[in-house]
C-alpha cells in the first residue's frame, strides 16, 4: 500500500522528469512558504518539493514544520536550484505526522552540538551527520560479511554469556537472576552461584576468540561479528562498555598469512565504503574540516578524511618488529627532545603517542608491528624461538592508533599449558580449549577488530559515542 | 605461507587432474592402511588421499588416526572409488597434530548421539551433521544481510544492555558490577542501583524493536540482527536463554507491506540456502529421514526436508484473520473429535497444535494470521477500528509453528499512551519512544524472526541446541 513510494535516493539518481511520483519523508526545512527540503533517510541529499504559492491551504502550510512527516504526490520536473537536477512539483501534500516547532528538540538551524545530540540519540538519526555515520556503519558491516563470505569463511555466533574469564581482559559484567539484596551464600559468605540461572557464575563476554578457535579447528576459517563488553570505569571518547568486535580465526595460517588477510580485509571494507558511500564521506570530510578549523593550528590534523582513507587503501602496510619500533622511537628527535609523555624502553606497552609517531610521522602509512614481548601479551599467543617474544601483530592506523590486534596462536599443547600456568590461567576449566591442542592441533591464527574504532576511522568522528546508535558508558544506559 | 593450501571444496569442484596440490585437514577415517578420508570443513565431502602401500614409514601410518591433522602434498588423479571423481595420490604426508585414538572423544564409527555431541560441542563441528548445520547457518545469516542490503535497509546495532523492560516479555537477566553478597541498599532494603555501573538497574535485552523504531523514524528502513535473551527456566528443545533475532522495522509500511516483505524475505533466505548449500541440505535431509525411521509410524513427519522447503518457497502464503483461523479450528474434525489438547475459543492464544493443524492439515502451506485480539498482544501494536483486535501478523510454518511475529505499530500518540496506561507500561520512562509519535510520526511496521528457529526449519534439526554453536540453557553455560 504505502510501498508505492519512491525513495529519494532512487529518484535523484534516476534524474528522469515528467512522471508522477509519491514520496514520503521528514521536513528538514521549509523556505519562503514554498520550498520543502524533504529527507527520507536513504541519502543525505534532501529532495526539494515545491508547493506553489496559492495552491495549498494556509492551514496546511502552517503544519509543514521541521520534523513533520509528509506524503507528497507530484510531478518530477527539472530544477533551477543549484546542486539539484530535479525537484517535485507537489499536487497533493498530506501531513502524516505533525511536529510542534516550539517543542521539537532538534532545531537544525541552531547547529546542535554533538554533545547535545547524544542526549537526544533517538532523534539524532535525523541529522545529516548521523544519517551519514549510520549509513557508513551499515556499509562497513555489510562489507565485513561480504569479504568473509566470498572467501568461504563461516560466520560463527560465539556466546555472549560465558562462564569463563580466560582472556582476563579487564573488568567483567556479571549476568545473574539472583536477587541482589538476598543472594544465597555459602558458609564462607561467598555467593552460592549453584543457585544462579546457569548453576555457576556467568559474565558478559569480552571476546569470542577462544570459542572461534574451536570452530576454526573443524571448519578451517570462521569469523565472529558480535557485541563484546568491558565494565571499565573509563569515561573517555575512546571507550564503550558495549561495543562490536569482528574476530576471524583461521586454521592453517601462520603470522604472515594473518597479516596478509588483515591488510586485505581493512583495505576491502574501507574501499567498499568509498565506493558505495561517496556522498556521505564527502559530507563527513567537510564536517571534519570545519571541526578542525575550530582547533588551534598546532592541534589540527595534517590530513583530510579522504586523504587518510586513501593513504590506507593505496599503500602497502609497513611491517616491522616491536624491537625495530622501539629502536625507531629511541632514535627519534621526539624522544631526544623529550616530547613523549611516556618513556621508551624495550618491554613497554607502546602508548598511543608512540604508535601515532610511527604511523603519522615516521612511516606515513599504516604499520604492522610484530614480535611483542610475551610479558605484555595474552597467554594464547605463540611463543617465538627467542623465548622472549610472541607471534603477535598489532596494526596501527593514522589518527587512531591500534585498530587490529592479532597473533598466531600457540598450537603446541605443552607450551600452552606451561604459559597458562605461568599466567595463572585455570587450566582445568579450559579443558575444552586444550582439547583442540590434544586432538589434531594445527597452526592457526586470528585477529580482532573493534568495529566502532573502524567506523570512527572511516567517518572521522572523534568520539566513539557518535558511531554507535545508543552508547553504553559509565552511568549511562538511556534508550 | 600455509595459505598455499587448496581447499577440498575447490579441489573437488574443479575436477582437474594431473597437477600437484597441498591439502590440509583432519582425518575422518583411515581404511586398509591406505585410504585417508580428509576433511577441512569447507564441505561435507571428504577428500580421498591415497597413501600407496609401502611408500610411507609404518611409524607415520600409525599416527594417521581419526582426528589427527595432516598436511598432504600429492598429485590429483582420477578416482576409481564411487562417489568421487578425483583423489590425491600422496607424495608427502606430514602430521600436523596427533590424535590419540584411545582418548579422542569423537569416535565417529560409534555414531555418537546428538545428546552426547552437545557435551563435546567444541568438537562436534568435526561431524558431517554439524559441519552442514553451521555452513547452512552461515548461508542463512549472509542471506539476511544481503536481502536487506540490496533493498537499501540500514543494519542497526541496537543495545544489548538496556535499562528498559518495555516489552515485558518474560524474565530478564540482570547485568551488574555490584557485589552480589554486599550490594548497597536503600533504607527500605531495596538495592541501590545508583551505585551500579550504569547508575540504574540494567538488563539484557529481550528485543531491539523499540530502538529499531527510533532508527526507522529517520532512516526509513532498518534491521537488527543480534543476540537477545530470556531468563526463562524452560528446559525444552525449543528454548534458549541466548538466541539471535532479526528485527526489520520500516517507516511508511502498513500491515500488508509488512506481510509482503516478510514473505519475500523468508522465501529469499531459504532459496539462498537451497542454491548455495545443496550438498549440506541433502545430507541433512537423509539424516532426518533416518531419524524419522526410528519413530513409530504415527509420529513420523509426512514430508521430507526438501519437500518442506519447497512448500515454503513455491507457494503464496495463505493469509487469514485470527477470527477465520478460530472458525476453521472450530469446524475441524480434530476439534469435534476432541483431538486437541487445548480448547479452542475466540480470544485464546493459539497453541502449537492449532498452528500446526492450520498449516499442515488444513492449508498445507505457510499461513499468515492477522488481526489478533489486542488482549494477547503487545502494547505497541496498532489498534484496529473494531476496538478488539490489533494489526498483528504471525507467520506459521510447517513443522515448527510460529516463525515470525510482527505488526503495524501504533503511530497515533493518544492511542499509544492510552494503551500503555491500560497495560501498566511506564509512560514516563519511555519518553524517547513516545517522542517519535510526537514529532513527525509515520505509519510503520516491522517483524521479528528468531534466527535459530529458522535454522532449525531449514536444517531439520529438532532440538534448538543443535543449531547454535554453544547453547545457553538453565544450568548450562559450558565453553
Amino acid at each position: 500500500m504505502f510501498n508505492k513510494r519512491v525513495k529519494v535516493k532512487e529518484l535523484l539518481a534516476a534524474e528522469q522528469t515528467g512522471h508522477e511520483v509519491t514520496v514520503m519523508g521528514w521536513v528538514r526545512t521549509f523556505r519562503n512558504n514554498q520550498f520543502i527540503a524533504l529527507n527520507d533517510g536513504s541519502t543525505n541529499t534532501n529532495l526539494q518539493v515545491v508547493a506553489e504559492l496559492g495552491k495549498f491551504e494556509e492551514s496546511l502550510l502552517k503544519r509543514i514544520t521541521a520534523g513533520a512527516s509528509l506524503m507528497v504526490r507530484g510531478e518530477v520536473v527539472s530544477s533551477l536550484g543549484k546542486g539539484q537536477k530535479i525537484e517535485v512539483k507537489a499536487k497533493l501534500i498530506e501531513i502524516l505526522g505533525d511536529s510542534d516547532a516550539e517543542k521539537f528538540p532538534l532545531q537544525l538551524k541552531n547547529r546542535p552540538s554533538l554533545e547535545y545530540l547524544r542526549e537526544i540519540a533517538h532523534l539524532r538519526f535525523r541529522t545529516n551527520t548521523f544519517g551519514s555515520v549510520f549509513r557508513i556503519r551499515h556499509a562497513l558491516a555489510y562489507a565485513v560479511h561480504k569479504f568473509f563470505n566470498d572467501k568461504g569463511f563461516i560466520y560463527l555466533n560465539t556466546p555472549i554469556i560465558t562462564a569463563s574469564d580466560a582472556e582476563g581482559a579487564g573488568e567483567l559484567f556479571r549476568v545473574t537472576t539472583l536477587p541482589l539484596n538476598n543472594a544465597p551464600q555459602r558458609e564462607d559468605g561467598s555467593v552460592d552461584f549453584r543457585e544462579d540461572f546457569f548453576g555457576r557464575a556467568a559474565n558478559l563476554t569480552v571476546s569470542g576468540q577462544l570459542e572461534a578457535e574451536l570452530g576454526a579447528m573443524a571448519l578451517s576459517e570462521v569469523y565472529t561479528f558480535g557485541p563484546t563488553f568491558r565494565a571499565e570505569n573509563s569515561n573517555t571518547a575512546r571507550h564503550l562498555a558495549e561495543f562490536w568486535m569482528i574476530e576471524p580465526e583461521m586454521a592453517f595460517y601462520d603470522l604472515e598469512d594473518n597479516m596478509n588477510l588483515a591488510e586485505e580485509f581493512i583495505k576491502y571494507i574501507i574501499r567498499y565504503a568509498m565506493d558505495n558511500n561517496k556522498d556521505d564521506l564527502e559530507f563527513l570530510g567537510q564536517r571534519l574540516e570545519d571541526e578542525e578549523k575550530q582547533k588551534p593550528q598546532a592541534e589540527r590534523s595534517e590530513m583530510g578524511l579522504m586523504e587518510k582513507l586513501d593513504l590506507v587503501v593505496s599503500n602497502n602496510f609497513q611491517r616491522i618488529t616491536y624491537t625495530e619500533a622501539i629502536n625507531i622511537l629511541l632514535d627519534s628527535a621526539a624522544y631526544k627532545k623529550k616530547k613523549f609523555k611516556y618513556d621508551v624502553n624495550w618491554g613497554m606497552d607502546m602508548q598511543s603517542e608512540h604508535e601515532r609517531y610511527l604511523v603519522e610521522k615516521h612511516f606515513k602509512k599504516p604499520v604492522i608491528v610484530t614480535g611483542y614481548p610475551k610479558a605484555i601479551k595474552a597467554f594464547y599467543m605463540r611463543q617465538n624461538e627467542d623465548g622472549n617474544t610472541v607471534a603477535a601483530m598489532d596494526i596501527l592506523a593514522p589518527g587512531i592508533g591500534e585498530i587490529v590486534g592479532g597473533s598466531q596462536r600457540e598450537e603446541r599443547l605443552e607450551m600452552l599449558e606451561q604459559r597458562m600456568k605461568e599466567m595463572k590461567i585455570p587450566v582445568e576449566e579450559m579443558w575444552w580449549y586444550l582439547d583442540t591442542r590434544r586432538f589434531g592441533t594445527v597452526p592457526h591464527a586470528g585477529f580482532g577488530l573493534g568495529f566502532e574504532r573502524m567506523v570512527q576511522f572511516v567517518t572521522g568522528m572523534t568520539n566513539i559515542r557518535d558511531v554507535i546508535a545508543f552508547p553504553r558508558t559509565p552511568k549511562s544506559a538511556e534508550f
